[in-house]
């Protein structure tokens, strides 16, 4: 037996013992759980968003399923066809599992992967049991896990299970982030700070941050923010105005706002927001997660020959990403903000949960 | 003096004298018309759509403004800072007149060169005297000129002024279309089947053709769609329906919907069509010019990893596309449905605009 997080039903959470994983196929790996953390897509289950996570837990009500996505692991067993790995090897478990062979995955789309263990990429704490635990079967180890550099602190790592490369890819790389840009983050929460984070590392010149809270613009301009602006003082065009101010010198003969508008919260006011800030040839990197649709003003954009892209992290950037934490190019752990032990998991979600009061960005958890 | 085609007011255009134009600035190319066409956006003008112009117009009632933006031209003076062309030589005029200088050009954004000669690329027949006279001043000839190769009949080359690089680089190449694709094209103007014809260049499996008219499908089947669909017959979800089973089993493991969706029409529906057409990693490219905003369903977007394109053309492609010509694997000429001499400008206009009864594609103009 071991001890887990599992979501019961919508509200319901509980730290208790379950049954200790084991290996189903010859490719899974068994880990043990050294850091593991919460993402605002557990609170969405817990909420009940996700009608496929709470049948899944319907089926099994004393069990529940264990939630999470994120985690730092030592390898514990592994199956027999694991060629990349062995015991005792400490890795990173990227948020997006990947068989490494079927179409997605040949195209760098693994966040679409259909491979013959759950309907896509994003299954663990989703559609099997996930990280919140003290341990975890990871299916199709060899290319879901990313071995652990020496003498690095999981602080600097555990975000890059999935804030890092979701931000990167979804962010940075998809709207084209290139040396001596106009960036604006919109929302500023782990994933836009993180965006900001990998967003720098390709040195753009500006670097403008919008969020309504002032202690995130304040942690913002620390971790290299070269604009702040809160967007509940300055609203409407007023706003989408500074931003043209600010951009509107960048280089001689281009026309005000960004190169890249960077949407880090999923509603329609920051997404249409964004339309509103970007230059021509200017890109929108959607990555927050919508609920609804939004007006795209195509009698501006039309001409502007620009580019909105969409997704979900497919995490082929974590061997980059590491690069960078090592070269020193790239340090996530200043938006950790609290630590907790496993037995205090219930507690940690609470404090999560209620980021608005407890200013909580990223929580790290681990084994008591 | 000469004889052209001027827009004096909303509604009112002519065929009548007026001067004949002089070289300005030492980078104009003088060129007499061989032939000319007649755009989409030379009606928006005539319909009063494009305030500019209509002021334009308004200072000199008596000349007007003379319409058009696509043309061949043989050169019959150049400003002496004109390095690549000769008098006599034969040439296409881009509808995008760039100065090759600025900070657009330099990024092939010549759709937004601000140059000193005008605000934007598209000048010709908007901001000044366009293409549908007997003499042309091109401003910019060295980089708004492209020499025509010899013995291919103008009837394949003038759509290299405008529809055909249009179509290419705003539809084909922003949506990214490569070998084995699956390609849907909605509304086949003359700039879809433009986008049909040049897609066709990339080798594509499928080209889906969508449109409301059944003469329009019957000619895009001729020029190489493998499915077409009407609109007007099959719509809502049964239309999505129909373009998911036809790309259902193009590669296994991949899920159903086109990997690029042409816009070609410039209304909401046929965008918002397009947004239920896409397989996951998909592209929207948009070609049509709107005048509302649209719905853009981010709620099933968000985790498609999708790509959403717009612009006007830069005809940066303009000699790839002149290659293409040249080896046969591209002939715009069976868009071309009606021929008239200048001094039927006129009625070329009525026809044109009568396309619903008239079947015009594109016309052609050339001197008596």
């Amino acid at each position: 037996m071991m001890k887990a997080l599992t979501y019961i039903e919508p509200g319901v959470i509980q730290w208790h013992s379950v049954a200790k994983p084991t290996i189903k196929k010859s490719t899974d790996v068994i880990g043990k759980v050294l850091a593991t953390t919460i993402c605002g897509s557990d609170l969405h289950i817990l909420k009940g968003d996700v009608p496929e996570t709470t049948a899944l837990a319907a089926k099994d009500k004393k069990k529940g399923i264990i939630l999470g996505h994120e985690a730092i692991v030592k390898i514990d067993s592994v199956g027999k066809s694991i060629s990349k790995f062995n015991v005792g090897d400490v890795c990173i478990v990227s948020c997006i599992t990947a068989c490494g062979e079927c179409y997605y995955c040949k195209k760098n789309l693994q966040s679409h992967c259909n491979g013959n263990e759950g309907t896509s990429g994003w299954i663990l704490g989703h559609e099997i049991d996930g990280t919140q635990a003290e341990y975890l079967r990871v299916p199709f180890g060899d290319t879901s896990l990313f071995k652990v550099p020496e003498n690095i602190p999981f602080e600097k790592l555990l975000m890059l299970s999935d804030a890092i490369p979701t931000s990167y890819e979804i962010g940075v790389l998809s709207g084209g982030v290139k040396e001596g840009d106009s960036v604006a983050i919109v929302g500023l929460g782990p994933v836009g700070l993180s965006a900001l984070l990998s967003a720098k590392t390709l040195k753009p010149k500006q670097i403008i941050a919008i969020d309504l809270d002032d202690s995130r613009l304040e942690l913002a301009k620390t971790l290299g923010a070269t604009h702040t602006i809160n967007s509940g003082a300055i609203k409407g065009t007023a706003l989408s105005n500074q931003v043209l101010h600010i951009t509107k010198d960048l280089i001689p003969g281009r026309e005000p706002g960004v190169d890249v508008a960077i949407e880090c919260v999923g509603i329609p006011q920051t997404f249409e927001l964004c339309e509103d800030l970007i230059t021509p040839g200017g890109a929108i990197a959607n990555v927050g997660v919508h609920g609804k649709s939004v007006e795209l003003k195509l009698q501006d954009l039309w001409i502007k020959n620009c580019q909105i892209t969409t997704g979900l992290v497919s995490a082929f950037s974590t061997p980059e990403l590491l690069n960078k934490v090592s070269d020193g190019s790239l340090d996530p752990s200043p938006i950790i903000t609290h630590h907790f032990k496993f037995d205090e998991f219930e507690k940690a979600y609470d404090i999560f949960k209620n980021a608005a009061t407890t200013k909580a960005m990223k929580v790290v958890l681990t084994p008591n």
